[in-house]
């Protein structure tokens, strides 16, 4: 069965699949995903300034710099010339989470997802790294991707 | 409120703490996390082999590979000489998702809870881009630190 | 006020611009710095060959490996597939100091200022590493853009 | 006369100097440099906020991130295990400046010079590029060590 | 004679070659080397599977990472987007050794012979690692450029 | 028989193997290897010098830095804190090829093989890169680990 992933060869070993046949078209990727703390350390991200403690500023800069570096960090991505990434937080004071959502945009031969997944994975990291003093017992979940267009695997939008 | 996040300075601007006076102690981190995905992509995953399609041996690579790349990647962590990096799936056949688990160990002034906690998502974001031609809804969630000992903050365990 | 800078969107928050509208042109961008040093350093620098002491060679290489690392230190910056990168050192002795001009050219959807600035500043850097030994006070420079061309924002002479 | 600069052996090639004798040591390094502008530009800059074009705080994060990339910039530098940065940016209305001073700290064979002048350098064109939109003209200099202490080749102290 | 180097200038100095002027053209490079070992050692590596020791399973992940850290690693390097990277081993019983072929291919201005030469000196240098615990005394040669396609500077094939 | 493989844990599974138990002890590696080339293409490098074409100049500076990404090269390498790297460059005019050695020392819980002998590798595709032009036949071989000091596995010498 698994001669349906493309990241394998007929032999069943992992290649860099060859996209050189494909046309530079224009593609783009949502992902999004979400840390959980508890009540006085999300009112502690929640409240932070540029004066003191800008937690979710310098999780957004470590997630641009994370999309520029997916083909580093996943084995078989292609390198990608990105045109544009942003990444856009939400605090869910119900949920007691924050949701990081990126939105990566490049024409290329091939898709970005694995660098909108990337960049809100490093975000959600960051944070924890930040805020882990106060709170180890933070999870980070419900990562996927919201939607890609662009590509003839055709557009994709989670359900 | 944000005084108590120790990556802020009195002025709260952030900074890479100082560990400078902590001694070097033998300190280790235990992460986890979960990719779910559809039945057809969990029986092509557990079913690959060195022979056929082996995301997972694959995954486990760029997991140690990314602990290494940490402090790269999460902008105020420490540079930490790792000793040990060890990445172990569990399949989960009844939730249809594949458990990852990382343990590092280092001997530093500082933790190594980001890098069990980047080796982690690294490798799942690697399982998924093997296998999202088939199955682009896949979701990677409960990632979280189980486990730290070593260091003067005292040792953790998730509850 | 902050509205004016393209790095930031509408809420003031930083993003990778997207360029993705622009086409793809030939661009040039010329940057030039100095590092001033006291006299008897200046002749050792000035007199250094392929077979003693080399300062210069070595930094060239430094500034040409650094254009291509742009986007991986500056966070904003896109990844650019650089076509021509070339370093040239000017000794000015009334001036006790080495000039450096970097030019690069790419074609691309956005400029290469960053590339031949942060290659100016490496090189810099490089020659300062190499002869702290002997003078720590040796101070860094005029760096500048010089000159940029192509792209829709115009051309630019520094006066 | 270049025999003086250890960066180069006996028959003047270079190497990456024989540290391995040296006791591991606690050693800081501060370094300065600031970025001139026009008058409407540093206005802008120094309005930024968190809420609101935070070009600062980027620039800090970058400086950081920078000052562990030292060893694979500067071609001849060790790699050092950072214990401590700190970066700070003084507004100068007079000059229309803004000064970036980092301070950085180690225990270890190597001092870490290199690593606060990466650093000062890195945060400046980050400046750089976030306002070039608007003022192409800025100018970067000073760049300079301004203390470094421990080590056997005893304190300095730019007079 | 050496002004025939084109990675050096008119005046022998280093730099990237100019490749804006050529045309974006479908290139392919196929490189090879090998590892010679121990009979005992030999054996081993030919018997790893996913399920136990699966050096060269490894060694290709290696090898397709490093294939795109090439112009980091190699400073005249120019950045290519590359589009395929396939990884081949043969192991050779009579001559106690494994070949390495790495094919690399892109759309570019200039080509890829060290994208793939690359790519097999890391494999290689990835088996040694993983074996030289049983063997320190392995070999590794034969690392040639065997064919080029594409670019007008004409095809190669290794004779 | 795998077993006897430390980069493989009991169930046959790469991970980095456990070296915190071990004392920090004085490392060093000797490792060589030799790239042949045409008579032409041998004396066009042998008559560089930093004036005009200065390939081995070059090489050995990518070697160095090379040697200090070994750990982001080889999967499995632990990051270590080099204290000394020399590369010297030996002329064969009889073999028509140019030998490369590097020696690597360090104070750690492991070895520093992987970094001679990724710097020997790169040291030499750096050659072949810049002469290319001219000889694209060029063999590189010979790579070998010709001496290892310190750590309890005991000294090696190659015979």
């Amino acid at each position: 069965m698994t001669e349906k992933l493309s990241h394998f060869d007929a032999a069943g070993q992992a290649h860099m699949v060859d996209v050189g046949g494909k046309p530079e078209t224009h593609r783009v990727a949502v992902a999004a995903g979400r840390i959980r703390m508890k009540p006085a350390t999300f009112a502690m991200v929640a409240s932070g300034t540029a004066k003191k403690g800008d937690v979710l500023g310098i999780a957004r800069i470590a997630a641009i710099q994370a999309s520029k570096r997916t083909s580093d960090l996943i084995p078989l991505c292609h390198p990608v010339p990105l045109t544009s990434v942003a990444v856009e937080f939400t605090a869910d004071e119900a949920g007691l989470s924050f949701e990081c959502r990126v939105t990566v945009e490049c024409t290329a031969r091939t898709g970005v997802e694995m660098e909108a997944l990337t960049a809100v994975n490093v975000a959600l990291l960051t944070i924890y790294d930040m805020v882990k003093g106060v709170d180890r017992g933070m999870t980070i979940g419900d990562i996927r991707l919201l939607e890609k267009r662009g590509g003839k695997s055709g557009d994709f939008r989670a359900s």
